[in-house]
């Protein structure tokens, strides 16, 4: 991995993944006590940065590779990432969902042409299913984020912000990421490394759910005790990647930890002073910029709003309960 | 008022004003029958298109005036823009609100370091009441849209849509404006004119506020009966301008004249698809698009979706009534 990779990639994003805003607002600079950009990958492709690396994957496939398919396993971001960019490049893509994901994400992701393959989540493997499927039909599987060239996609979104930082005039200052598996994270590091190394990465996570974080302090990697139980869905992981954890290990900052209802205000604060829609696990970036400043160093802050396909009714919830807030 | 007043404007608003993303989602071509893309000011600073007007008529003041001040009548969008571009040029600004605007907004537009003078709607002008201010103190007044160099500062936005357009293989096209009194469609139709003279620019109003509409088929200023009761409370106004008018009837097709619900409908697929916030007179030109396609010609329509101030409640009502459509 490294950043001729991602300039390869982003040299395939052209045209195809969209250069996503890097918002602000006055409101938000007060709440944190400095300057807040954010980052607003929610407005990326089927609402995710996960759209980059899909795209990023899928690209740098041969003819022969597209023209058999692509599979993937995901209940939700890199689902509709794959979906589409596999589409918009004629190949054929099988996505194997687990039989209570969200009926609306099952929807979109067929909508997007793909062929989704259910499972049940307690008596079946995922991998067994897709490895099977996989070698029956040849397909080339599409991981998540320990994947290099999901890695680069991701990290064209570093070479954005590197250079909208520098436009803003900000050469210094710490750059927030969502972090689940450690794709977008570690992408984002090495493109900062090379365009803007006074930009500091640093994963966000939610409690209970802090692999990153526990890993760069002992140095290796660590596993969460729970698998779910967080509004937070898009970035719960197991433990980070083989691949993504020694380029963290090697370039971020410590991690930040984030309760969920801080999430849920980020989200509020994001539709009221932003205009954008975040996911809780999309928010938590901002979540942390806000109400946890105690932790960042310097005068401004870029936070990371990774995705924003969030259930309607979390989101109503999160108004109801924290608008009166604002 | 022509194309080099727009240009300078750009000019002046370079680095200030936000480069909004032009964004769409297969799902809203689906519903719509052709390609669909929504020129997002919802993304703007204050969160509408009124900040360009805002700072391209503040940006053309002289000194002297700039350090005497700025007053502005409005209840909106119009005053956020003029009190956060008269804060970054160091100029006091003044804004007459009716006392019984939002709190919130009132909340905002002190925050954002205006001093609010507030009337009684029923019993004063604001048209005195500002005079009676401006005289007394020497400021000078920024009309909402029948002024020119607000028309210029608008028209920005169509300079990056013929851009974008042209990025997206675009030049046949109608371009469907969220339409008040006509500042933000006549600079948009001026910028297309001569910049991307195949994109056709289309008022959008709401039902019972049709004064454009009407004015374009009888070739003279008319008036709306009713002056309140519309959820879309940005773009109702009383009649199209005298510098307004003639611009959109030299360069205007049909309006286009869509219920309040189709607005909510729109709402919700901009939250859902395009993870942006919407108020419900910034989404009546997608409502177009999606909603009442017979009316319009081509295979692609560019939709602005011109703010997203939204009070909460009614963006919750919108998710709530709709949402289970989606």
């Amino acid at each position: 991995m490294n950043i001729d990779m991602i300039e390869q990639a982003a040299g395939r994003l052209q045209g195809h993944a969209r250069r996503t805003p890097l918002l602000s607002s006055p409101f938000l600079d007060d709440i944190a006590g400095r300057r807040v950009f954010v980052k607003a990958e929610c407005l990326q492709h089927t609402g995710s940065f996960k759209f980059r690396g899909a795209w990023s994957a899928i690209s740098a496939l041969t003819d022969n590779a597209l023209k058999t398919g692509v599979i993937a396993f995901s209940s939700g971001n890199h689902a509709q990432g794959v979906a589409l960019a596999a589409r918009l490049h004629g190949a054929p893509a099988t996505i194997v969902m687990p039989s209570d994901a969200p009926q609306l994400k099952i929807d979109n992701t067929r909508a997007l042409g793909a062929e989704v393959v259910l499972y049940d989540r307690a008596g079946e493997s995922r991998e067994e299913i897709g490895a099977k499927l996989a070698a029956e039909k040849g397909l080339t599987l599409i991981k998540p984020f320990d994947e290099p060239q999901v890695i680069a996609g991701q990290g064209t979104c570093g070479l954005e912000i590197a250079e909208q930082a520098a436009a803003e005039g900000i050469d210094q200052a710490d750059v927030l990421v969502c972090c689940g598996g450690g794709g977008f994270t570690s992408g984002i590091a090495l493109a900062l490394e090379a365009k803007a190394p006074g930009l500091r990465p640093r994963p966000v996570e939610p409690e209970d759910f802090d692999d990153v974080t526990r890993s760069l302090v002992s140095g290796k990697i660590e596993m969460n005790e729970k698998s779910s139980g967080s509004l937070c869905d898009a970035i719960l992981t197991e433990k980070p990647g083989d691949i993504t954890f020694p380029i963290m290990h090697r370039l971020c900052g410590p991690g930040i930890v984030v309760p969920e209802a801080d999430c849920l205000r980020a989200m509020v604060q994001a539709f009221v002073r932003l205009k954008i829609v975040l996911e809780p696990g999309g928010a938590i970036a901002l979540a942390a910029a806000l109400y946890h400043g105690d932790q960042i160093e310097g005068d401004a802050v870029i936070a990371t709003a990774s995705g924003g396909n969030v259930d309607r009714q979390i989101f109503q919830n999160a108004l109801e309960t924290y608008g009166d807030e604002i």
